[in-house]
């Protein structure tokens, strides 16, 4: 049994689309970040950047439990254990991994900051705003040239790119992004939503999930708490 | 041959040392993206994101040149094409394709966020600085905690998450970070430091880089004209 520390984000979203599309049996704790569930020294222990998700693997690759923390080590664990979605050959297991690195290197920490200077920092500051409007932007410029050609992102074949790029582009009405200017991505973004797993992964914790208003969700996920911790 | 499109900066150097660590001949196209060569259709076919380093390896994986973009990917790709720096067991591999994610979604992203608003933001804004820099004693908080019982930023063995996470700490005096907060971690970059592959790759094009200060390596490396690219 596969148990994952999560919350209904676009991370979590990312491991839960995963388990469901290799029909892996699993167990969710929920880890709620807002009340700061992320700092409790049980989770840390699994998850020392004290970020969801995480998983743990009672079956791991020595028969012993394996934690594991990072979305995108998820994803290539759960690819491994399976033999799924992540392809054989090199020159396609490349491109994946490639596609996957852009995804955890600029469009989840782009539209993270996006999400934040929009909708969460105190003041509207219109500098950090269209710093990121206008990545988000060149991202998915980026992803529409590719899917133009490709019928996923990393190639002709779905992958656990094309999973952890998705539940990123979810929010796009936070991003300042038309998607009337995306054609290709567009269409690409739609075939996916209809998967029956991508859909079954999504709703996994949503009803968890609240609004960030009061203050204390705000420190939890915002403040100094985290790098007061020591 | 493999040929690297590079520069200085940090996501160059972790390929430059991979590359002198694992011994394999390579040569060094600069592009200099102050001067707005990331935006040279030829780099483009290579680098779709526009972005430093990408390698184009005369003997990829089947005997055909393959091409790859993504410091994250190169690194992995340069240690499955070795042997080297990336442990064979399951166990081990995943600790390190772990922190390698870390370093890829949080350390790269977070720390380049860091310098951009301490140095280039064309106004010093309070908040996104605060925010930053809280991020960057955060995160040097988590590797000082993994350090206090590892050697290595993975486990016991130098790897490719060490040479992922070292090139962005030599930036620390940009950061507004004192290395007294975080002995282990200070211990393990000295440690770094001294080994003669690292010095070797963090000298490529070292001569080549200028400091940004005209208005058009600026608009280049800040402005709109990357996502008014179509």
């Amino acid at each position: 049994m596969i148990t994952v520390h999560s919350w209904a984000t676009p991370n979590g979203h990312k491991v839960h689309i995963m388990l469901e599309e290799c029909g892996l049996p699993y167990r969710v704790v929920p880890v709620d970040i807002g009340a700061g569930e992320q700092f409790a020294p049980d989770f840390l222990r699994i998850s020392p950047n004290n970020k969801i998700p995480a998983i743990v693997d009672d079956d791991g690759p020595d028969g012993r439990p394996l934690t594991l923390f990072e979305s995108g080590a998820i994803l290539l664990y759960l690819a491994g254990k399976t033999g799924m979605l992540l392809p054989e050959g090199d020159r396609a297991r490349y491109a994946v991994l490639q596609w996957l690195m852009f995804q955890m290197g600029s469009v989840g920490p782009m539209l993270g900051q996006n999400h934040h200077f929009r909708l969460y920092a105190p003041e509207k500051l219109a500098y950090p705003i269209q710093r990121y409007t206008d990545e988000a932007r060149r991202l998915y410029g980026v992803m529409d040239r590719q899917l133009a050609d490709s019928a996923h992102i990393a190639g002709p074949e779905y992958s656990i790119a094309d999973i952890a790029v998705f539940p990123w582009l979810r929010n796009w009405q936070n991003q300042g992004i038309a998607w009337a200017d995306y054609p290709h991505l567009k269409a690409w973004f739609d075939r996916i939503a209809e998967r029956p797993a991508v859909q079954r992964g999504v709703a996994v914790l949503a009803d968890r999930r609240k609004p960030i208003t009061d203050e204390k969700a705000r420190e939890n996920l915002f403040g100094t708490t985290q790098y007061q911790r020591r």
